[in-house]
């Protein structure tokens, strides 16, 4: 038959296939997916999972004009496969090439843009809406994980959609996995939902066994359906879907492309808000996949044959998360009321060495980073110390709750933010950009950033001897690779640290900026301008004397990794503002706009944050001093 | 027998007290809550529906050994009778006073600090985990109301709980309400176990009837117990808060003090995790509240005798939000696109008449803001022009959903955000002071502030003509008297106003500090000192002209009624820093603290806001440049 992927016109080609070219379709595109994320990196066992499920939507459905909204858009890869994106889907995640998620600049196809979780229903909600003040007919689907549904947002949407019940269909693709294991009474609930072939035979069984009763047993059941909602749940799986106004449908095989076809066929001429309840294998034809579904979410670059991942060199540093993740179990030793809390993600965020020492003291709540906080707040209003560990770009679901719960309370909990700054490949939805913007107006909030990895353990010893709320934020990656000190060092509170002297030019610089300001100011040493770094360690409380020094010099500099609108530079702006002192500044860090994807080297020259763009713009400043 | 309130010692004279006693205790408080209120205003009718739920959990529990959260806390003042502060209760919401929330700093019987909704769940979850950690056994009480239940953060922690399965006791306060009438799915479950004694009847008509059948009868029934789940949702009600792993148990009257009593004696016993569904009346033994539960949800002065709202005088000029309404309206036959959108605040935010003229085009979406956003964005993305309307406090639940779902997809989003800066007797929960800090590091956002409540018509106009994101922020209450005008007028994008020309120093003004502004000009014209002032409309995109222009004079001055730290004056600092123009500055706006409850005049004088203050400051800082 060849190669049916290269000769066929997408999407509508795959309509006039048989079955049996159908499944062979699946199988090529699977292999072009294991190929292309060995090579470019991507979140593989998500997107195997829905390989027949994707393509039987594109059989049953016309895409662009019927809506489909991927949630967080991590098994999105078909899809993109199948809308035009076949030949460029070896540029995925690469600077200028396909992104990883769905979004809307990219193709018609992809009708919503994701990346962060629970947000499908309100969105297809909103289309459907749309669709029918505009009187038009269309389809909106969306297909959410049963992780993303532990999501607060994600139910404030079907209890919406229940009520408005418009047409709309919810896939519910259940594979019992966030990226990490699920959490959670939903997910106990979806587990029974799941045996429901049995039930369903039990329940036959026991309506042909009231039937049969002579006489008495027509009686019983039309006294089974008066009473209306409570015995509709008995009799009907799903329940908790339908009492809160959706019909139910499901479970069904998710890899089996006849019976997806069919059932999509029937749901299709539904009418209201319709939950199909679709049971599919994270990481499905894959078998290392398969196997470690949680390695293979998210991944870089591995051997095909036997999905070893291929690590660049032998000697890369230690990751900050794993040194994150070493220093808690430590500090675990030591402050007895330590709690750590995660949001679906123990390992990405470092918690699983901590989960296996302290299992009564660490707490995965699922994708809800809403309630992680204020549980943390509740915990540490009862003299608990919770670190929640999040990733800086998630962490901005749960702004109200930082501000309302734990700072307005002044409670001592300490977010350690993981990925903040520019995350590389997962391009704008998760870059953690924001932090030290969206944290720095809310009183009483601390905010440190290490310059390195032993800093970060350090600092980490050191927020848990003061009180109130703080934040540490870290970059994605490697550390810069110094030794990692078990004894606790001193790390004076609200106090930066002088690393260079300098007379002409001072560069403040915070967290993952500091090293790279280091640079820079021996590129400007060598064009003869003296330039001394400080490392700030704070950005907030910000240590006032070192601001007052520097304002000597004739030029001040701040660099950092977070958007220049209300960050750490504009703290400096401000500091000098308030104090009378009209200081020449230059500020450096993400402008106004939301930075694409590349490698994380790429995307810091986008930004002019490379050491020698920075001499070279502090050079061209000297010069017109 | 005499006052007892004013005779019993709080609160453990209440155990002593006849059920008799008890019930004239409870008109006791219901007297004093509405003459107190009817003086200092506040939140009557949900603190009505709660006296005897109240007053049976401080019989039943021992507090504040056993903690109690109040989700929301407008119901509760009878707990803060209760609990030492029936004296003090006279000072409700004035500056100094007792607050109209709970408030940790306030009493040691206020478990946990509420104000926005939907957070007592995981508060309680967090204090029953702390509790386990430590070895202690006093219980955790949560009581939420029907209407915070729709938010997805208390979703979340049913889910986390239903799973930790800590000893825990959560109260659904059932009264069908919200601040309006409840919307979504829940609300229609939940109207249904309401009607529940009826059906355990028929249950148990039902189970008899099977019991009856001679031999087969009692198989019948194995076979139903041995389906597990679904079968035990028919057998019960509350199937939906079971599932997911809770006890469920109601629904009970929640103003039948004796049987509330009986009730959470047994419940005292049980173990893991409990839903206590308590049926409530808003308002209740007020006849207007209970006639009118929305008007006396939250209110201001009224006559105790009549329910009539005491207003100051005849000429108070229309509010903000009235403004809005009706220029939402006329918009709205403009554009026929135009859709509005409010999180359970038809009435607080304006939207009544629009959704009386145009239900189609209206959603209240319940208490769920982050829903209510990305809706919006799923509108916004077929072409509909939303218009989301909420309380700037309340608009930071949504902050990621702005960010990532609006904001990235330069999706034309107008959130128009009622209580911006100070509100007054509300309080810290409530002042809406971030918006500028948190909206305006969002790349492709528009934030707008208007003058005057003409300005605020105009605005909204000028936004609909744009492509892309925008806000429009105005503060609560009175505008300040100038025409509306009907026809349309010209506000030019990105443009701010010259009001008054000033040769020494210029003020450039924000929104609701632009009249003040005005004023201090004139006060510093008497000084000596020429001051000038710009209305600038627009916080982002700034001015960039005007400011050039403004770096002339000697000294540019700031002013806002929002957090200093990442706001208008910082993004004016920010902008002089990365011009390289050093220029001296003085910036007013809300310090880095959290603001206390008063008056809105209070609370301005509190933070330097008021004219003759800003025009003191700003002489002391011309005498010293």
């Amino acid at each position: 038959m060849g190669n049916l992927l290269e000769r066929i016109e997408l999407p509508e080609g795959i309509r006039r296939l048989s079955e049996q070219q159908l499944e062979q379709l699946a199988e090529e595109i699977r292999a072009l997916i294991i190929h292309t994320v060995s090579v470019n990196g991507g979140h593989l066992a998500p997107s195997l999972g829905t390989v027949e499920l994707t393509l039987a939507l594109y059989r049953v459905f016309h895409f662009p004009t019927d809506k489909l909204i991927w949630d967080v858009g991590h098994q999105a890869y078909t899809h993109k496969i199948l809308s035009g994106r076949r030949e460029s889907f070896a540029t995925l995640r690469k600077k200028g090439g396909i992104t990883g998620f769905p979004k809307r600049a990219e193709s018609a196809y992809d009708a919503f843009g994701v990346g962060h979780a629970s947000t499908s229903i309100s969105a297809a909600l909103g289309m459907a809406v749309a669709r029918d003040l505009k009187r038009e007919t269309h389809q909106v689907i969306a297909v959410i994980g049963d992780g993303a549904l532990t999501g607060g947002e994600a139910f404030e949407a079907l209890n919406h959609a229940g009520d408005l019940h418009r047409d709309m269909l919810v896939i519910l693709n259940d594979n019992e996995m966030s990226i990490d294991k699920n959490v959670g009474g939903m997910s106990m609930y979806l587990s029974e939902l799941r045996i429901a072939p049995q039930y369903h035979r039990a329940k036959r069984d026991m309506e042909n066994l009231i039937k049969s009763i002579p006489g008495i047993g027509g009686k019983v059941l039309r006294t089974a359906n008066s009473i209306k909602d409570g015995v509709k749940t008995a009799l009907t799986p799903g329940g908790l879907f339908e009492e809160i106004g959706f019909q139910y449908i499901g479970p069904i095989d998710g890899h089996n492309l006849r019976q997806l076809q069919e059932v999509l066929v029937r749901v299709r001429e539904l009418k209201g808000p319709i939950l199909l309840h679709v049971h599919t294998k994270k990481g499905c034809g894959y078998e290392p996949a398969e196997q470690y579904p949680e390695k293979f979410h998210g991944i870089g670059r591995f051997d095909e044959e036997t999905g070893e991942v291929i690590r660049k060199t032998e000697s890369v540093p230690a990751a900050y998360t794993d040194v994150f993740s070493k220093a808690l179990l430590d500090c675990a030793e030591k402050y007895k009321n330590l709690t750590a809390i995660t949001a679906a993600m123990p390992s990405g965020t470092g918690l699983k060495a901590f989960q296996k020492a302290f299992p009564k003291r660490c707490f995965d709540v699922g994708i809800a980073e809403e309630h992680a906080m204020t549980l943390a707040a509740g915990m540490a209003a009862e003299g608990m110390r919770p670190v929640v560990a999040l990733y800086s770009t998630f962490a901005q679901r749960a702004y109200d709750q930082i501000l309302h719960d734990v700072c307005l309370q002044r409670l001592p909990v300490t977010l350690c933010l993981d990925r903040a700054g520019l995350v590389g490949e997962d391009g704008p939805t998760h870059h953690g950009v924001f932090d030290l913007s969206y944290l720095r107006h809310m009183p009483h909030m601390s905010l440190l950033a290490p310059k390195d990895e032993n800093e970060l353990r350090q600092m980490l010893f050191a927020v848990l001897e003061q009180d109130g709320p703080a934040a540490i934020r870290y970059p994605r990656g490697a550390g810069i690779g110094v030794p990692v000190e078990e004894e606790q060092q001193r790390i004076p509170w609200g106090k930066a640290e002088l690393l260079r002297e300098g007379t002409d030019v001072m560069l403040l610089a915070a967290g993952s900026m500091v090293h790279p300001s280091l640079e820079s100011a021996a590129l400007l040493e060598q064009a003869g301008i003296s330039a001394g770094v400080v490392n700030m360690r704070f950005v907030k409380p910000l240590d006032e004397a070192v601001l007052l020094q520097a304002a000597d010099r004739k030029l001040v500099v701040t660099c950092e990794e977070n958007a220049l609108a209300g960050g750490f530079g504009a703290a400096v702006a401000e500091f000098y503002a308030d104090h009378g002192m009209p200081v020449p500044m230059l500020r450096f860090g993400i402008p106004d706009a939301f930075i694409e994807q590349g490698t994380r080297k790429e995307l810091l020259e986008l930004c002019g944050l490379l050491p020698e763009q920075i001499a070279e713009r502090v050079r061209k400043a000297w010069g017109n001093l």
